[in-house]
């Protein structure tokens, strides 16, 4: 089957989308050096920095040059809306995130709002105006890297947080900064409601880096996104004894380390098991000294499954490693006690199956029916976010050996101009199937 | 056997001794409240600290009251001397050290120092002239916690490290800031050398908490010690890969810190497997990032043993465990490298015999055969690094359940008292004995 291209009859500056990427990263933190190449670094610009504010007012600045209006929301996202022909209807969205992992590369999140851009700057330079209005939105904070939620701004224009919840933030790297001092400072603390009752959009598409290795390794250019992977962060903690490590005999210990070390092999296994997703990245001890038995260990467990249920047996599965683990037998079999709190919980997303044919479409149309592969994803996104009140769907693009929260994430510019121009035809060909709602 | 009391005779005012140890406490670092009373808290008094400079301050004031001369030396020892009768002879010396653990307790190094100044006050108070000038010595940096190097003034002391070694030691906690400059900006960098050789003592005795659970098992009051364990602090870092955590299947992994934890369960077969010890106290994450897979783990494996040869078993196991663990044979099976520096091993020390002898009749004089213990130290002590090239000796009291490194250390007053009157008959019997040097 042949599908007609809305797109291929436009002046399509591709390249222009990879010269930016590198610019935009050159000038707000690049970072990690992994080749001889100016463009071989990653990025860290995290959420409500200078780099993130400047960042911001550089995205600000391209939109507006486009005809584009603005409107900052009270939680930091920028919508940047380009004009169509029936402006009273609710605009069609796009969208991803500027901010980055301290150890990040150059294209997670960073790519998707600049793909929009491109889109933006597409309709510009072929003089088009859409049936309907268009909006490129830049959510704040999607990584929860320095401010401890991922998804974060994303999460309360859709209404699972509250903007009180995220104000409260504290700075991981600085206890006294919260998300509401750092949006005053950076002055993005907005008027517009967070909310997509009061600012709504239409849809939500999101193009985006895979971060793994599946299209990699299956030879495809495109991924069509079915949906997303639930997952949940449990935030837990293990209360050992601080005592001498010289002293203090091994069958006397309540060694709070050992009892992690022992959950985090474990889990390891249960993930394994039900086929999902289980690691730990984030631990700290007290007191973190050479010769004190540690007395305390906080971490946060990261768990992941395709369905919901697959995410409920590991979640179950973890709980009775940690039991078992903490009944310390290793030691001088005092019950180690041990609290688990999963502030963020994601249910498995399953986007728009609308939207999902429109993307499906566009990509045969572009890269054709041997390259497009249909997935699911491994990470959340703030499309997982939209799509809990609006149509949602996204494209994936290839990885290079699935490398991603690295500064070595890359991806090959062949790939990106392909990518982009697969979310410029399911724009397009949206924008005209939008016309039967007249 | 009635052994005779040199000290029987003299008035003897330990309760000051208690006193001075909560005065102290209370006047330079107090921190950790475990119960209601005043006295209830721990030390946070960091070597080398403002709080390590007022308490160093406020001994050579104390000293010089009793009419002892000072010498600080060039890594920040002090040397208060009292004068004796023959004072070209060596000064018999008596010490520890002031500082403490980030969440240290009361006693842990203090009891020592405190205990000499006492055994000083009460031949002040008593009008004693010893036989041979005594020197009790705050040993400068023993915790390493800030700098991490433990027993630091005391091992260059004695020859085993160099000043510009320890000069170059950075701060754990501000990785701009060096032992020299320390020493500098507190003022306690000395003029008198830091030498055995050119700074000598006759011997050395220590009085210190047990920190473990022996006498209060045993029902001791005093531990007369014949040796400590020898022990390895090994410096292990393990390289993974940083992988988005959502889309890197578990076969593909490269988890730096699944290899650490199966290190840690593993170390803790192997130390019980040679009857030793085995641990990992610190511990740090690369980037530490809930949703990175930790790239690189970085940590220091405390080991211990009785004797030098268990103390090698042990290291030939743990190496087997680590070998094993990074073969990653849980993700994708490329072995993950590793690094080891073990940059401070203390073999096994045993006593002076002659030494123990003198503490072993002083405890039998003071609380009778059955209530004293022959044992040997868990941990390292200053004296482990002046028993290289001195006599030296120590003696324990109890520790609340084994308990240190902790604010909640706790020994009771009665127990204090006990100990004091062992060092102060173990210093008066072992001037009477030097006599017949002359």
């Amino acid at each position: 089957m042949t599908i007609t291209s809305f797109s291929q009859d436009l002046k399509i500056n591709s390249r222009e989308l990879v010269d930016t990427i590198h610019s935009t990263a050159d000038m707000f933190g690049a970072k990690g050096v992994w080749g001889s190449e100016s463009t071989q670094t990653g990025v860290c610009r995290l959420a409500l920095s200078d780099l993130d504010k400047q960042v911001k007012d550089w995205f600000i600045v391209e939109t507006k040059k486009l005809g584009c209006t603005i409107k900052i929301d009270e939680c930091g996202n920028i919508f940047a809306t380009y004009p169509g022909k029936y402006n009273d209807a609710l605009p069609t969205g796009m969208g991803s995130h500027l901010d980055t992992q301290p150890t990040g590369g150059r294209y997670d999140g960073i790519y998707g709002v600049l793909s929009g851009l491109q889109v933006l700057r597409t309709l510009k330079e072929n003089n088009i105006t859409p049936n309907f209005p268009i909006t490129l939105v830049d959510w704040c904070n999607e990584e929860g890297a320095r401010f401890a939620m991922s998804l974060m701004a994303s999460s309360v224009w859709a209404g699972i947080k509250t903007k009180e919840e995220i104000y409260a933030l504290k700075d991981i790297y600085d206890n006294e900064t919260t998300v509401l001092q750092e949006l005053k400072r950076i002055g993005y603390l907005g008027e517009t409601k967070c909310s997509y009752k009061e600012n709504p959009l239409k849809c939500h598409f999101e193009i985006h880096i895979e971060q793994g290795p599946v299209l990699e390794e299956y030879e495809k250019k495109i991924g069509v996104l079915t949906g997303a992977q639930a997952y949940n962060w449990l935030n837990i903690k293990i209360e050992g004894m601080s005592q001498h490590t010289g002293t203090t005999p091994m069958e006397f210990r309540r060694d709070a380390l050992l009892a992690t070390a022992k959950i985090i092999s474990g889990i390891n296994e249960v993930a394994k098991k039900y086929k999902g997703l289980a690691s730990v990245g984030k631990l700290s001890l007290l007191p973190d000294v050479v010769n004190v038995i540690p007395g305390e260990v906080d971490f946060v467990l990261d768990i992941r499954h395709q369905n919901d249920e697959g995410l409920s047996h590991i979640r179950k599965g973890c709980q009775e490693v940690i039991e078992e683990a903490c009944l310390n037998k290793a030691g001088n079999g005092v019950k180690l006690p041990y609290s688990i709190i999963d502030p963020y919980p994601y249910p498995a997303t399953h986007f728009d199956k609308s939207l999902i044919n429109i993307i499906d479409d566009s990509a045969v149309a572009i890269v054709g029916e041997e390259l497009k592969h249909k997935m699911y994803s491994g990470a959340g996104h703030d499309s997982c976010a939209t799509n809990l009140v609006i149509p949602t769907a996204m494209i994936f693009v290839p990885s290079r050996d699935g490398i991603s929260h690295n500064p070595k994430e890359h991806t090959e510019p062949e790939d990106l101009e392909l990518g982009f121009r697969v979310l410029l035809e399911s724009i397009l060909r949206y924008d005209n199937a939008r016309l039967s709602e007249l």
